[in-house]
């Protein structure tokens, strides 16, 4: 048998954990691997900690190195090494070796492209000045912390309220930096949908961060005095003394379109299931590779190391002719920032939109992570979004300070494996006081959901509160209602309800809202029992603020 | 139709839970609960934290009083009124209202048990000697706060190593009195299979308690300075100046016993998936009860909150003519001691045995909460039993400081969904750098066992170690191999394997050890490939000194 040769473009995440595989599955192979960078196999995710000093000792970050490629795995890797041209025809690369300046051609049996996605930097004026940065390799974040070391920045501008954005806000804030986040869109955190990120803006505002939504960036220019402006398109002018570009990644995508291998429609190199580009002897993995949503079947850039991990695995099975198929994204991810945390799986509503997917339904629920007699019971705001016909669990998003992430993987499990509300129902979830309840915020979010479909309890659509002529019922107690209440809506404790069913009218829907959705439940299935039409708000008012942050004339989503 | 009267005797989370759901199925039915006690609905799980004084005010146990469910639910609560017998012929109970002493008999349609479990208190000498108490009621946990605020005791022994018993040990240690817990058993938190229990007893001695295990209590005794004394059955004598017996449940059915209602093989009151007992008017939920193991088919005693929450709901909707079904427990179950958690879910291995279920196989890893990189990792040590014919996930046990609850979430769903070592593989869960890491542990758990299924790697057998004339090997760092090593191994760093690959025996089997078991596997697959017979010992030296904590003449688990 012929040694097979096996190049790999790209040595981070992707790149590197193709080539172990490799290795693991083929102890013969000649595996290479080249990379433009200084660095391979760093912990990228890692960048912004070590920006905030949380991460101090930057040799942390080098999860690998060439000798260690070497000497574990007998992989040849070679950094500064920067891919020119792919000759498909010859099987060969076009080669530079950065450091001797000199080309050479690399032959390959079967080539892997792991080239990642570059920060977004637009070609604004001013967009070169100093103290502008983005954030992909430790040569950028090295030189973000000398900035800060030599110019000791008191404000910073971060552009984009993403991931990145978020990750940065939180350890630039860390290290007393006061903050700016500007992002173009209305929201921050734009994966969510806009009324579950009303409680990530709530959590920056009260944490002293200044957001700056709506408005895109015009440029950077200099103050007399010397510091940077951020001019917005609106016309604001922000001065700040750092700016960090957090505007998102575009797939690295160069040098697959210019060999000619097909690009997908969302602009990323297109593979099938085994990550087998247009080309049989090419694969590509990790952010620069177009992939399927798994529940909304739709193209997606995901730039996720989870799923880059998992594609090249697959990729490197493949090569070795194993039929290891990649089933697509489910889009889990997470986002910690200033103590709170921000996670989601599956589809949002907006994503559902957008495929064109109907006959889905949308329930919130404000469950504390764990007991609320255990002390430091905190709200996790959570939607469900699950199919109408049958309870398929088809996303959720969840924000709060603890569990957040736990409910997620829960829920994200719940979706690989097809589960529905019902199955969410009956989940058997970790319960002692200080962990959770014996009903778990995901037992919760399946029984609410589930009541829906039962026909136990109908629920009013939010998004037409502000043009609906129905009764509007407030079931909380008197000073519950007093300090805040939807729009409209008349006060009857829910203890009194049944002495006081009277006073409802026969000939109109009753909406009822009340906290968190509970006791609107209760109230709900009191009326219809009693011959009325309620339905419920779901999420009562802690749903209502975020869906109305301004007053019921602005509705947020329908 | 005719109003339909329900009877709940017993109002703790199973009564009332049910009481609660009959009431939002029909809102006109009559609805009665019968409870001995002073209070219904109170936390029972959160008693040990209030005696810890870490839930400082009663009142927030208390959890829905007598008032608010006639308020809310219209639902006659009745406290201190003791069920004295059942007339099934007639429908009717014989009731005792302890205030007035006086009986009368009460009709019910349809009668819901709900009497829960009561602490095992053995009829050992000296066992009503003041300052030895059992912990079910909110009056219990009140005598102990007592005892400590007058008697302030500086040392308590907790007899009982399980669930109640770690709590109290925590809650009590917290208060800064010394812990002694003694156990029958020779490991603590007996669900678990003894060498995961191995971790806990390393964290408690760490933390300054004592254990002495493998011995019963024999009986308690005054000494002559007036100070309890513990005498244990092998001679032992402990001086306390308190003592918790935290020695299981037993499950209450003195009452359906008499009323001949079916008791099933372990103990508890006979239900069919409704939670109908042998007769057809009479339902039972929660502690006293036996339940069906939804992995192993085993009968068993489960006195957990959230499935007693579960079958609640199973029994009203049964009540109400729907058709929902209870699906059995899974046993999954958090219990946290001193900063460690302690989890699982589905099967141990020593149920599985139990059960005389063959053909699983377990593999054991020791993965951190999230990356290495970040500050704060920590392991996770965790052991995943699953069908070695199909990779089905049986059951899983972890045990760590942080993320231990919410791995166990994310296999406790799996379980419940029918998902296989595969599905692990591929779950795709919450991960930025202070949550997690591209390849979760729970991910991580399902790679080393589809190694396993797919035959990428064979696991050598850790109970014939002491036996077996296999070649050791130690892949790991000299330094590494020094500290501590498999007893009898031989030591090649990885890196040098390749290299020195005609030192290893062509004809004998390889077992081979590292750290955690990821090296091992990276040898296995160069070994194997180079033709020598080659398996991996799992989960490494961190699983080694758990198995065989005393040396390698006795190992723990086969």
């Amino acid at each position: 048998m012929e040694t097979k040769r096996v190049v790999i473009v790209g040595g981070v995440a992707g790149g590197a954990t193709c080539a172990a595989r490799l290795r693991r599955l083929d102890e013969s192979a000649e595996i290479v691997v080249l990379d433009r960078g200084e660095y391979v196999s760093f912990a990228n995710c890692g960048l912004p900690y070590y920006v905030g000093d949380v991460i101090r000792d930057e040799e942390k970050l080098l999860l690998a190195s060439p000798p260690l490629f070497r000497e574990r795995f007998n992989i040849d890797v070679r950094t500064r090494h920067e891919v020119l041209a792919i000759d498909r025809v010859a099987g060969e690369l076009v080669v530079r070796d950065l450091a001797t300046d000199s080309e050479y051609r690399e032959p390959y049996d079967a080539l892997v492209l792991s080239p990642g996605a570059a920060p977004v930097r637009p070609p604004l004026p001013g967009v070169d000045l100093p103290g502008i940065f983005t954030l992909r390799s430790i040569p950028d974040s090295r030189d973000i912390r000398s900035w800060i070391a030599s110019r000791k920045p008191r404000r910073a501008v971060v552009v984009g309220g993403g991931f990145i954005g978020l990750e940065m806000a939180e350890n630039l804030a860390n290290r007393g930096i006061k903050i700016t986040i500007v992002e173009m869109m209305n929201q921050l955190m734009p994966p969510l949908d806009m009324e579950m990120a009303e409680y990530v803006h709530e959590h920056l505002y009260a944490c002293g961060v200044r957001l700056h939504m709506g408005d895109g960036i015009a440029g950077f220019e200099l103050s007399d005095r010397g510091d940077l402006v951020v001019r917005t398109q609106a016309g604001a002018a922000i001065e700040s003394d750092l700016v960090i570009l957090a505007m998102g990644v575009r797939p690295e995508t160069k040098l697959a379109r210019e060999a000619g291998l097909e690009i997908g429609e969302r602009g990323g190199i297109r593979v099938d299931a085994q990550m087998r580009t247009s080309d049989p002897r090419i694969w590509a993995v990790g952010d620069a590779v177009e992939v399927r949503n798994a529940v909304t079947g739709l193209c997606e850039l995901i730039p996720l190391a989870g799923p880059a991990n998992r594609q090249a695995r697959v990729a490197a099975d493949a090569i070795c002719g194993r039929t290891t198929r990649f089933r697509g994204v489910e889009g889990t991810a997470v986002c910690g920032t200033l103590g709170l945390t921000v996670a989601l799986t599956g589809a949002t509503e907006k994503a559902l939109h957008r495929s064109g997917m109907k006959g889905f339904r949308a329930v919130w629920l404000h469950a504390s992570q764990h007991v609320g007699y255990y002390p430091g019971a905190q709200p996790i705001h959570m939607k469900l979004l699950f199919r109408a016909a049958d309870g398929l669990v088809l996303g959720a998003q969840a924000v709060g300070r603890e569990g957040v992430e736990r409910r997620i993987d829960a829920i994200a499990l719940a979706i690989q494996m097809k589960a529905t509300v019902f199955d969410l129902e009956e989940a058997e979830l970790c319960y002692a006081p200080p962990y959770g309840a014996a009903k778990d915020p995901v037992n919760l979010a399946g029984m609410v959901a589930a009541n829906v479909l039962r026909g136990d309890v109908d629920l009013a659509p939010w998004g037409e509160l502000g043009a609906t002529d129905a009764f509007l019922l407030d079931v909380r107690d008197p000073q519950e209602f007093l300090a805040d209440s939807v729009d409209g809506a008349v006060n009857i404790p829910l203890g009194e309800l049944r002495a006081r069913i009277a006073e409802l009218p026969q000939d109109r829907e009753i909406w009822i809202s009340c906290g968190v959705g509970q006791r609107a439940y209760y109230a709900c299935r009191i009326l219809t029992q009693h011959g009325l039409s309620a339905r419920n708000l779901s999420g009562g008012y802690q749903t209502y603020r975020v869906l109305y942050p301004e007053g019921v004339a602005q509705p947020c989503v329908c």
